[in-house]
């Protein structure tokens, strides 16, 4: 089985990270037959941290753990800090594939969601 | 003429703007028709900053500036930092329409963006 396990920063800011938890409750239904388990994790100031929530996966019955970096840049955090705790988590589960994908600042879709973004009928303000 | 300013956090770390400025090209090349003038701007720690980027906008020709966050969640700068200095420059200029859309996080298009990131063939792991 294959997880997904959406990486935020994490927030002294309860709600921010609900708005993290919310999206991934969103990311499970729409995610269909392609994960079979759908998690965030926090890099700090939230839980579950990046290895419990590896863990959750592999106990969940993962034999993939795919991580998404859900980062605007490729600062310090999505370069050194994020593959380190994952390193950590493949040493101790040689026999599961746990890889880190492209972070969200780099992903081919957002310049068509801002544009929609822009041009929806209703903005916030 | 309607202009898009994108609006990011802004950085110590001038790769990140840059990704943010790259990231405007693409925006500016796949907007089409639907924006003459597109630009970023940044709260802080980079330039232009958010009221120079209207200016910019408005010496551009713009009749309607459209703000669209780049932000993930509804942290202070979002729901205040953003819309007070926006108001600011609306009311320098009051024959303008400057509206912030609602940020990248609320994005509908961002769960389909993030599934696209964790089914792509290859990574950056």
């Amino acid at each position: 089985m294959k997880a997904l396990l959406l990486v935020a920063h994490g927030s002294r800011r309860e709600a921010s990270n609900d708005e993290v938890r919310k999206l991934t409750d969103c990311l499970r239904r729409q995610s269909g037959q392609r994960f079979g388990d759908v998690r965030c994790a926090f890099l700090e100031l939230a839980d579950p941290s990046i290895p419990d929530g590896i863990e959750q996966c592999i106990e969940a019955g993962a034999a993939e753990v795919v991580v998404v970096p859900y980062f605007l840049s490729a600062g310090r955090h999505v370069v050194q800090d994020i593959p380190e705790q994952v390193a950590l988590k493949q040493k101790q589960y040689p026999d599961r594939d746990i890889q880190i994908v492209d972070y969200l600042g780099t992903a081919p879709g957002l310049v068509d969601t801002l544009l929609g973004l822009a041009t929806a009928p209703e903005g916030s303000a």
